[in-house]
């Protein structure tokens, strides 16, 4: 990326995340709707910095096929809602028992635990509820994503199945196999349906829907390397949660498995092959070519 | 109901019993599949001989407007799922920390905390699936039924929104309209989804819709004051959950606010509004008056 090309990125997120950001806040109930506490605790995790990698990418995709995907950042920030709960769950003290998040206490510091589940619940029951309600696409296209979201964050090679391996993983030996299952189940199901859900929303064709899931589906495992890589790497500081936790944890991560350096390297393969994918698009696919490159080379 | 009725509503729930548990044999996830431990979680919670009221309830209302509604009891699971998974994180240690369920030990005993919490998350991620799968009717019709069980089961005036209510209301007085939001939102809600989805699947014109929302209402509302009232009468052995719990947990219940024999008489009134919300249907809409009846008279 050149320059010019990287400010023009910066200036693009901010935007989209100010996009999402305003979608978020019109379809989640305001904090003096009742019962209060619930939407104070929805609120909370979801405005709490997060970068909307998820949504962008579904924005970006749509974009790739479609001059003007009205309304897509409607159906972006299910995915959203997706993630933010399955943090919120995952902080818990029954799983991961973390108590920050994004340079913030987690939900259940703040709220309790019991808020912390329900809110977690409420989070994915409004993300099917705002895929229901969408106005600028039918009832076909609207079924579709509530179907690619739903398998996306379920057991069988979903994102909960991950969070299943992953758990279960802490106590096995970590190979490159047990690590591609949980990888691509937790991270890379969501991160893949957000690319996807973005092509259906912008009527994709067959074709493009396939070289935008093989584009997906890199940039996911690339992803996950780079989050990988920065949990050893970096302060807790710079990355807005506790650092280090992986190997605190015996997680299987890709540094255990492959050490950094390795890591590294396959991080690198993954965006050029999330490139590769792209091939036969024009330049409405460059948002996600500079997406690609900027998940592999950020340091938070 | 003369004996023969009751004796026929006998041989029709167990039959549906029947219905609903092949068709969530079919969909949930075998023992085998990988994950296995979170499939087994689910199963398990799923099937511990529930009496399957919401999804009957569904596919009762079907068939008040419809005469042969083909594949409602695959949209009729999907409200026992989402019961299911409610009831799991119900049990949790950090909401009402209850050991038994169905005269069995909850699913975080037997699974542990972490799993419960991700077995509820995956039963209402697949109650979402499923809506989106069904086969026999159009994508029009399955986003109505996803929009009905995404806002029965959320934070306005939906289930979750009841649990919240019920969560603070332990240290709230116990007044009639403290009491009545509660319930309206916590069971009522997903009971009337139940009876508002069966018949949208069935194609119910608008009148017929509204009228069935009514009954609905009223059922719901006559199944927590029963529920309320077995929670004081009925030994925990007839209960299979512990009794009197209500109680020790200082909830709102009817009971708690109008005493026994009032709470028996308005249960008693909303089972003959329900009668009388159904007046314009015919004999096809007898079930639904039987099981008004039966949730009524009902001993556990």
């Amino acid at each position: 990326m050149t320059q010019a090309e990287q400010a023009s990125l910066k200036e693009y997120l901010s935007e989209q995340v100010r996009v999402v950001d305003r979608a978020l806040g019109r379809w989640v109930p305001a904090e003096n709707v009742a019962p209060e506490s619930i939407h104070k605790a929805m609120r909370y995790s979801l405005f709490a910095g997060g970068k909307r990698v998820r949504p962008i990418l579904a924005i970006a995709a749509a974009h790739a096929v479609c001059d003007a995907p009205a309304g897509v950042e409607n159906a972006a920030i299910a995915l959203e809602l997706v993630h933010t709960y399955s943090l919120v769950h995952d902080d818990l003290p029954a799983l991961d028992n973390d108590d920050l998040r994004r340079g913030r206490p987690t939900s259940h510091k703040v709220f309790g635990e019991a808020m912390a589940v329900l809110a977690g619940d409420a989070l994915l029951t409004l993300a099917f509820e705002v895929l229901s309600r969408l106005k600028d696409v039918d009832g076909e296209r609207k079924i579709q994503l509530v179907e690619e979201l739903a398998r996306a964050s379920g057991t069988v090679g979903g994102m909960i199945g991950g969070q299943v391996n992953d758990l279960e993983g802490e106590r096995k030996a970590p190979t490159s196999l047990v690590l591609e299952a949980i990888h691509r189940a937790k991270t890379g199901a969501l991160l893949r349906a957000s690319v996807r859900m973005g092509a259906i929303y912008g009527g994709a064709t067959e074709r493009e829907l396939a070289a935008l899931s093989d584009y997906g589906e890199h940039v996911g495992l690339a992803f996950q390397i780079v989050d990988d890589i920065l949990d050893v790497e970096q302060s807790s500081e710079a990355l807005g949660k506790t650092a280090g936790k992986d190997q605190a944890q015996h997680k299987i991560t890709f540094p255990a498995v492959y050490g950094l350096e390795r890591s590294r390297e396959m991080a690198e393969e993954e965006r050029l092959q999330s490139h590769a994918a792209l091939r036969s698009f024009d330049d409405r696919a460059d948002r996600l070519r500079q997406i690609a490159d900027y998940i592999v080379r950020r340091k938070a």
